[in-house]
């Protein structure tokens, strides 16, 4: 259970009701997702995160499939169940069938692994061409 | 300084020589990198992992590219230097700019924040459509 | 549900029963909180945590609710969803509210994610003035 | 060695300049940290990230202090080098002396160790008074 | 709930079918654990993974029950539920009592202290005896 | 660099030097480690920590080794370098050779893989036979 009490998807709070609007529009969906209900409760860094993510969660260099997909191997690596949930759904939206998905994990596995026994055998960089 | 010593590039131990042979070859790269002369301290562990590496480091539903920027999203959560040097460089040399790396950056900074403010509050998963 | 059977709180164990009459106490609860019920199934750990705990979890150079604001932001970052019900409360119950715990949780946020862009970027050390 | 090449401190382009100008007042020093530096390679996300933390990092229901024992156990909990420095020197800075310190770690010990003693035995939440 | 379906334990798919007679023998039991059903929505990846675990997951310098203990303390430090109730109950089943686990879980948590401890002073490695 | 001044083995403070002497004799060396050093800023944090690893890391239900390698795993999945040099060369001292250590990094590494497909597709725990 949350360790706070929502914020009531109909709240009269100008600045909040401003967000949970452009959340529905933005997201194109009519539910506010529970994660932004509860940052309600303080309403400036509720603004402050929806817009960091706005200006960081549209196409750029990089597609919107695979900005969600490094949300979600960010999202396994830390852990994270709810969102987990929330970017396995929106990557699946955006066209990802389960086998994709399966090589999603399995590179998250891999360099979860990976990365262990680098650390493990506490491993120098290796000489690599000069960086520009 | 690594707490074992690294295997000699040129040993003449046969599975690790067939192995770093396969990774110059398929890495077209002429020196060995250290993480796998230090796993070579365990033939058979090497073997392994490099078979795994390889099985799941080619293009499938994802491109190169994605997969390496995967491979450097989990580094980066998980800190482990040794492996964002060898991503970013990796990335790089399949086409990733430096805008490009900093898109990447920045959906990871911003899902290790919102993980966290996920966590903190304790919040409970939406209600989504089902997983088919 | 718990890998262990929670010792039972009116257990007849010399030492258990010392612990547990003293977190009540010092608590000033009723009930013993399942974690320290979990620990009682190694008597010794039990009050090895118990007395660690106390020594550490009093006003000092630092005050009560800045030790509990510390110990909720690293319950946050290390995702222990007990920990953060816990301190959450703890927090509340000596003055935090709402807005101050969205402070908090704005603090976490940010640094999780200021965190992960050093090491993304492998920033070095600024050259700071000599530690004394 | 960083993963790429920090921008110059004196350059002219103006959303950085503006951005550099702004951290050297606010912070009220002369030279701009090496995260500021790297961050600049995409200045959008630069501004993203200054704007947001000047947001958070001023003094509300929390002081300065506090923040910055915030960001330190974060830091801390993460394993991250630059941080640590960064923000032991600024909690120094706002007073923090050796003792303090010293107990900042201990809790961070502390809580770190719990953390996954309660995660260890799978520990179900205590029944708590209700969330308001 | 997961976040794909559970492949049947009775699926006609030839590979998939291989791999979990193997599981069932292998570990002697009826039915296939929840993990195996999920990694075969990509039998590749599925036979990869037992594969390994196969291989690695056997008696060598280090018997069965130490290797159990290791990937407890692994999953520990993870905080991943499904892993710590399945590292727990297999550790229990090759002798492991309560006591036991009491150790393992008090070096777990001290070991996970001493490193934030270490790293929150920046420790640098002491002088040690050469690496051979 | 340590972020605070190590404390010099020979202090004359009484409650230090009964602890290093302590060290000396428990580890038979001959140089403080330090992390010890460093502990010494805050003299009662110091003998807690002390005090407690000394309760820990003596023979039990597990031997040395056992307790070494867990050590070692837990230094690893937190990525932390001073303890993994340190921990690597206590369980050399106490015979693990290059072969055990690379079985320990082996399951160290399936399992922080393992730990990330679980959570990645969010597996519920199988059903166990019941705890006692």
């Amino acid at each position: 259970m949350a360790t706070i009490k929502l914020v009531d998807e109909n709240t009269p709070h100008p600045k909040v009701q401003a967000v949970f609007a452009d959340i529905r529009a933005t997201k194109n969906i009519d539910r506010v997702p529970n994660i932004w209900r509860a940052l309600a409760t303080h309403p400036d860094h509720l603004e402050l995160c929806w817009t960091r993510l706005k200006a960081i969660m549209r196409p750029g260099k990089l597609d919107m499939l695979t900005k969600e997909i490094i949300a979600l191997a960010v999202s396994i690596t830390n852990g994270c169940n709810y969102c987990i949930n929330s970017h396995t759904a929106a990557a699946k939206k955006l066209g990802l069938d389960n086998e994709g998905l399966g090589e999603v994990l399995a590179v998250v596995g891999l360099y979860n692994s990976m990365n262990k026994l680098a650390d493990g055998y506490q491993i120098e960089p290796d000489i690599l061409p000069p960086v520009e």
